[in-house]
């Protein structure tokens, strides 16, 4: 990179320059009405459409056991839907709870059965003084919403290249025993699209915590793979190496390989977990929709059948992924005004504008009539203590529209970033 | 009825004789090999296959509103789905969220709400000392049992021939503040078929109760007439009447009218309790399934056809109810030795032996071949206080089946009455 094409290296006469050009480009948007959406990753209708199959009569309602999956019974998911995720995902079948719809509702039940009912023999939460979460940051908006709500303190920890700093995760679960937990999106993460490394994997199974520490794996890119596959490290096995057998819950859908909200979930934990888990469970409902579980199977066939469809998947959402990256590297490549990261999977594309201009940034493209994800969202409290992260959800919009929002947005993140350096300069 | 008739007016060698003609009777049914299961409202498959049109492909999955029902979005339900509702049950769709398969998950995830943040502004209930509720018995286990798993004590309350013992209900609500909630099934309650009178909903409506004092009223059976249809009071509008706008939580699932856990459940309350839930609602999950409301749309149409769809039903289930009530009328009618009640809808029948003859009916069942719910199960803590009551599920076996089945089972109530009335006598 050359340094003396930084814009902070620039003068003020320059900057005062770019920004007349700027400004005249940001109002040509402003008239243009916009009314664009790069807020949720939400999949588009054209990638829907490679999911009709799913929508299709059932061929059969009867199992593979021979039952009549219309009717009640079968609390923990059918055998032959826990194969899939067995085959799709190396898990065992015995440690697979196959849910309702959304992962997200397990996740939260499963954090209030910690609360209400603390897990493998320990103090159930609720009746501790306080308990914390690791929260690498940025992450996803959801999951620190649920800590919030219940009253769980989130202590951010920051991201590396490899996943959480985990020099800083290793300490604090050590140190605190009200640390109970930490969020995790491993692979293609939200929003930056980090995969987890092998070592990190390692050192979250074998680290010193307290007996009730439990990672919350949202493995929700498991297999949203877009430029490459990348692996993603036994999660289970590292736990089980490191002494700790029950430390993880590990969550995944379909929610975004069929149909958001009308996919299958599933949650996947040791043997005892699981035991514990479907003691509560089968108080709190009969059985999750077995005729959905059913056509959801039906639809992707096996493991190999997923694959194969996420691999249409993938095509279908490159193009939108070069869309954003060529874009951001052509408009904001080498003015030091941003840094993003370059995934090869998964929903997001996350920027780090300079520091103070996340927010003016995204009001500035909402003016302009293109809706994004809330600066602050992708860290705990809303707070990002530099005000910088921004993340871009490119699935949702056709590309031509996508073209058109990202185009805007680079502008508002130099005209943020320009303003910024003029007030530092006057 | 003719009281020289009653089994206890026998002499014991009068019993003796009839004991000994019976143990032969059992003993030629023990022979069958039986296995026959009366435990569980579950509907036979003859009965699913009327709901077979649920399973067909749907034919669109574009909302009224002009929504792609397949993407993320639209918490509280579909607005077509709640009209559907909304006329159905004669509750102002305003009122209505619409959930997934389970209306007993609504329910445990509702009692979880008032249990972690409390509701309308009070005190979460697990911060209090002790909460209480109200348990009208015979009742429904798997109300008691979300109780039980959440350390909220039951009292139970008598059923009387129009609903709970309002009396004691009154007493009980008015004199101690931390009884927070009362479970109702109003009509063809389960397992009595009892229905509650408009005075009893009147009284519900108006009694004096902590501020948080909540009904949970489980209209499972609402639309389930058999032999004729009873109507139900508007509980809402007792409530409004009384000054209590916000005391119910009205559940009701389809889960009996097309498919066991693939169904759509609902929750109704106040417009200020659904604006509550819904703000928990929103981190729990992204939404139901959508595409499942449709599906359940497509196939009933709307409140008419429901209407029709529960006709159908009644025919297949009157010849079960009609062999159920015929039965117990010839083999036990003027015996004394058990009452039992004419429910004119719903899933059951519920019959009082003897004092102290309802374990041993049940097990003299069991042996022969017979699974039938537990004994006590209709009470808090599975303890029936004079172990007497047992409830009957005619439901899932074939006509043969039943015809067999409650046979038997009368043979057993009359084995354990005599056995015990000469052990009275000896």
């Amino acid at each position: 990179m050359n340094a003396a094409k930084e814009w902070k290296n620039f003068s003020l006469e320059q900057l005062q320059a770019c920004r007349e050009e700027l400004e005249q480009e940001y109002a040509g948007y402003v008239k243009q009405n916009l009314k664009l959406n790069m807020s949720r990753g939400k999949p588009a209708g054209t990638q829907l459409d490679l999911c009709n199959g799913a929508l299709e009569t059932l061929s059969s309602y009867t199992t593979a056991d021979g039952l009549d999956a219309r009717n009640y019974g079968v609390l923990d998911g059918l055998p032959e839907v826990k194969k899939l995720f067995s085959d799709l995902l190396d898990i065992p079948a015995e440690k697979i709870i196959v849910g309702g719809n959304s992962s997200l509702n397990l996740m939260y039940d499963t954090m209030v059965r910690c609360l209400l009912f603390g897990t493998r023999g320990n103090t159930p939460w609720s009746k501790l003084g306080k308990v914390k979460f690791l929260c690498p940051s940025p992450g996803y908006d959801r999951h620190f919403a649920i800590c919030e709500e219940l009253g769980i303190e989130m202590i951010t920890v920051p991201m590396r290249e490899d996943g959480p700093d985990m020099e800083l995760v290793e300490k604090l679960a050590a140190e605190d025993d009200s640390v109970k937990g930490i969020w995790c999106v491993p692979l293609y993460s939200n929003p930056q699209g980090i995969c987890y490394s092998p070592k990190t994997v390692e050192r979250l199974g074998a680290m010193k915590a307290a007996p009730d520490f439990r990672i919350f794996w949202d493995n929700a890119y498991g297999v949203h793979h877009i430029y490459s596959e990348e692996k993603l490290a036994d999660i289970f096995a590292a736990c089980e190496k490191g002494g700790h057998p029950d430390r993880v819950f590990y969550f995944f859908s379909t929610s975004k390989i069929t149909f958001p909200g009308a996919g299958v979930a599933i949650l996947a934990a040791s043997p005892d977990n699981v035991a514990e888990i479907k003691k509560h469970m089968g108080i709190q409902t009969i059985g999750y929709d077995k005729l959905n579980q059913l056509r959801t199977l039906q639809f992707l066939k096996n493991a190999d059948g997923v694959r194969a469809h996420m691999r249409k998947m993938a095509a279908e959402l490159k193009p939108k992924f070069d869309i954003v990256l060529n874009t951001l590297q052509s408009e904001l490549g080498g003015t030091g005004l941003a840094q993003w990261t370059s995934p090869k999977g998964g929903y997001f594309v996350a920027i780090d504008t300079l520091d103070n201009c996340a927010k003016a940034t995204l009001e500035l493209a909402k003016q302009a009539g293109v809706t994004m994800t809330g600066a602050g969202a992708t860290f705990p409290y809303h707070r990002d203590p530099r005000d910088r992260n921004i993340r871009i959800a490119p699935t949702y919009p056709t590309a031509d529209e996508l073209q058109t929002a990202i185009r805007l947005f680079c502008v508002c993140v130099k005209l943020a970033g320009v303003r910024k350096l003029i007030a530092e300069k006057q």
